[in-house]
């Protein structure tokens, strides 16, 4: 099985945390999200120890909520005391309403606006991450009007590619995000943001990529933070004391891919800072880090019914199910990778050449192409693996389609964490 | 101006139906869309009107909801007296919801579930798009329980590809909707359907695709389709009533499109029906379509307000605004073309070429890249022209962002018609 969570039963189930998937899709009905509550603690806490153990006692990983912001996440991150990022009111509206600490909040975006501003403030937010010198303007007149010094992070640009890194110039320091260190822009923030009176300038961000395997980027961009760091001790007199390095880290969607040991990468990247902290002879910063996919995405499956086949003869067949595109857009927006499995008939041989659609009426509507699995039937019940990251974040009601239940499984019990929609949900906000 | 509803006042501010967007900006808030009443009832009324007069009194325009379904819409459809499609219980639940003559909907979908099909029949939907023969049974089954004989349409794919069309063999039957007619399966379909006690086949639909430009298509799809008829007519002795064409007539979203005269489109295909009805010796069928982004993509707009400016020297410009890929997937799904221009600022010189990024932590949140607009400072209003189809039906909460509001303009007065999503909405499932 593509992790250890999963396993098949003797009725020939497909079962998540012991749990029969069949059983569930006809408790909960379906589209269906299951989440293993005890693979998130465990992806938590391998983040939290190694970073603790690597980088010092200070250091600890922020929940990335863009992944999968819900109050149920929230009160698992507060259970394991590691922090969160932000990135809209939206989001911090939801950690608020479980009694999340957002001392521990690290606030994102290319866009903060004024709302967002206020209401992060008023809120106590421990950290703003600048994205731009317009924004820091705000930031600073807004603390001003309150009375108050917030602390800032700002967001820089290392010039790293993560794909083919330090080899194309253009695409390096061209981004929506954050302040480029080559161009001398960084510097000149720093300089400004020294100057300003109602905000402390308290660490750097990086982020190099998302869904990235090969650790070398992340060392590469982890050396030039911390020279960038002993730069500014240098030139300012300034010492930066947290280094957030955003988050990263693969996740194993497909068996070609590798389950990465992420207290192993952590561990090569603090290498890389420890040497450069000592070569520059600077103080150790406390360093945060932002994974989100690599804490939820393998704690979850979705769960569909079969609505019927079609075989094209000479060209190829559809399995359609009562779901897609609305629930999970990522194979319509980068043709992501998945792993699909026939979860009511898993001991049935997988020779039937498929792409699975969704219910949606538009042809890129799909949701995996030239799958294999065994031949279903209506009624049968299709998975699709690892589906805990960007499914019910990104999920809409295209075709007027309800967002799923999702459900979480702990301690043996299956319990509703986000109820479906409704038919009358759909039209709330009409007039 | 790309579209004859939108002006640009004394004061130098985009209006959209007379109405200063500058204004609806302040008033409502942003992210806004404004939709222009009037021009999506001037689109229903060409197609209604040229429909009659090329096809006959009996022809008549559906509405396609996935384009935009809400209540509002269905009320203007309703008013205008227009039929409608529908593809989910959801949008059946917002027709019935404003009292819409369901008699009159087509019910759409490669998978309609149990529920699906109950809830239609229930609620009297005139007729079912059949898309495959597994949904055939079921619901040729539910309605033998209901005692009802339901009507049926069967969905075929006429071998057409509306871009390099009657090119390239593969593609052209390949899709995850309908019955291919050159397999062999469309006559089986026919056979088999004819043979079911509880359902009356009373036509066929196609539909080649969307945002098309070129009349050839469309024309070789009618003649397949009345061929087919005619074919059906002679192997079967059986009358087929109505002719589906589906929709597909381009929209124009950039100056370098064309704006399609929709009712010389008509004209021109219903020459092709008539002289191929006459050939054959059929009775001239009812013909409908179903056009949903050329009733409402050139009736309203998006405004933002804009956030800040990011210039990478010897790179890039960004401009942030506070809305993005959650109210418009399109530019991350298949790099939709828009117009966007700086509405608090359309007489100053649009020198500043920038990418428009919306405010989500993700890189590919754009909305438009290379545009010219005038340089925008934080608080100008930034607007995409042409967001009436696919934006709110297809709008997330990614980065739990609310919703925008929709107004709606008529008869010089602004009025809500979706409100906007509020922060308690964003958590109203969460347990």
């Amino acid at each position: 099985m593509l992790h250890e969570n999963l396993s098949v039963n003797e009725m020939g189930h497909l079962c998540i945390a012991g749990k029969d998937t069949v059983d569930l899709a006809k408790k909960y009905g379906t589209p269906l999200m299951v989440m293993d509550e005890n693979r998130v603690r465990r992806n938590m806490r391998i983040y939290k120890d190694a970073m603790k153990k690597h980088f010092g006692e200070k250091s600890y990983p922020l929940f990335a909520s863009k992944s999968f912001s819900c109050k149920y996440i929230y009160r698992l991150a507060k259970d394991e005391n590691i922090g969160i990022d932000l990135v809209s009111s939206g989001e911090l509206y939801t950690a608020l309403s479980t009694g999340f600490d957002v001392s521990k909040a690290f606030l994102h975006g290319n866009n903060k606006t004024d709302f967002d501003i206020n209401y992060a403030m008023e809120s106590g937010v421990g950290y703003f991450v600048v994205d731009n010198l317009t924004e820091l303007d705000r930031i600073d007149e807004m603390a001003g009007e309150k009375g108050i010094i917030q602390k800032v992070i700002l967001r820089l640009t290392p010039g790293i590619d993560p794909h083919t890194h330090a080899a194309i110039v253009t695409g390096r320091v061209d981004s929506k995000f954050g302040i480029a260190i080559e161009t001398g822009q960084a510097d000149e923030a720093v300089s400004y943001t020294l100057k300003k009176k109602n905000v402390r300038l308290c660490g750097f961000h990086c982020h190099i990529g998302s869904q990235i395997f090969d650790i070398k980027p992340f060392c590469d961009a982890s050396e030039i933070m911390i020279k960038y760091i002993s730069h500014i001790k240098e030139k300012f007199d300034y010492a930066i004391e947290i280094l957030n390095l955003g988050g990263g880290f693969g996740v194993k969607y497909i068996d070609s891919q590798p389950e990465l040991d992420y207290e192993e990468f952590i561990r090569l990247i603090s290498v890389y800072i420890h040497n450069e902290v000592k070569r520059a002879g600077i103080d150790m910063p406390t360093v945060v880090m932002e994974p989100g996919r690599s804490l939820v995405a393998d704690s979850t499956l979705t769960l569909y019914t079969v609505g019927g086949t079609k075989e094209i003869p000479g060209f190829k067949n559809y399995v359609s199910v009562d779901g897609g595109m609305p629930d999970n857009p990522r194979y319509a927006l980068y043709q992501s990778d998945y792993t699909v499995c026939l979860a009511s008939k898993m001991n049935e041989k997988a020779d039937f050449e498929c792409t699975v659609a969704g219910r949606c009426c538009e042809s890129g509507d799909l949701l995996q192409e030239n799958v294999l699995i065994p031949r279903p039937v209506r009624g049968d019940i299709l998975s699709v693996l690892v589906t805990g990251a960007y499914n019910y974040s990104m999920a809409s009601n295209y075709n007027r389609i309800p967002r799923p239940c999702v459900v979480g499984i702990a301690n043996e019990e299956d319990f509703v964490v986000i109820k479906r929609e409704t038919l009358e949900d759909l039209v709330k906000n009409d007039i």
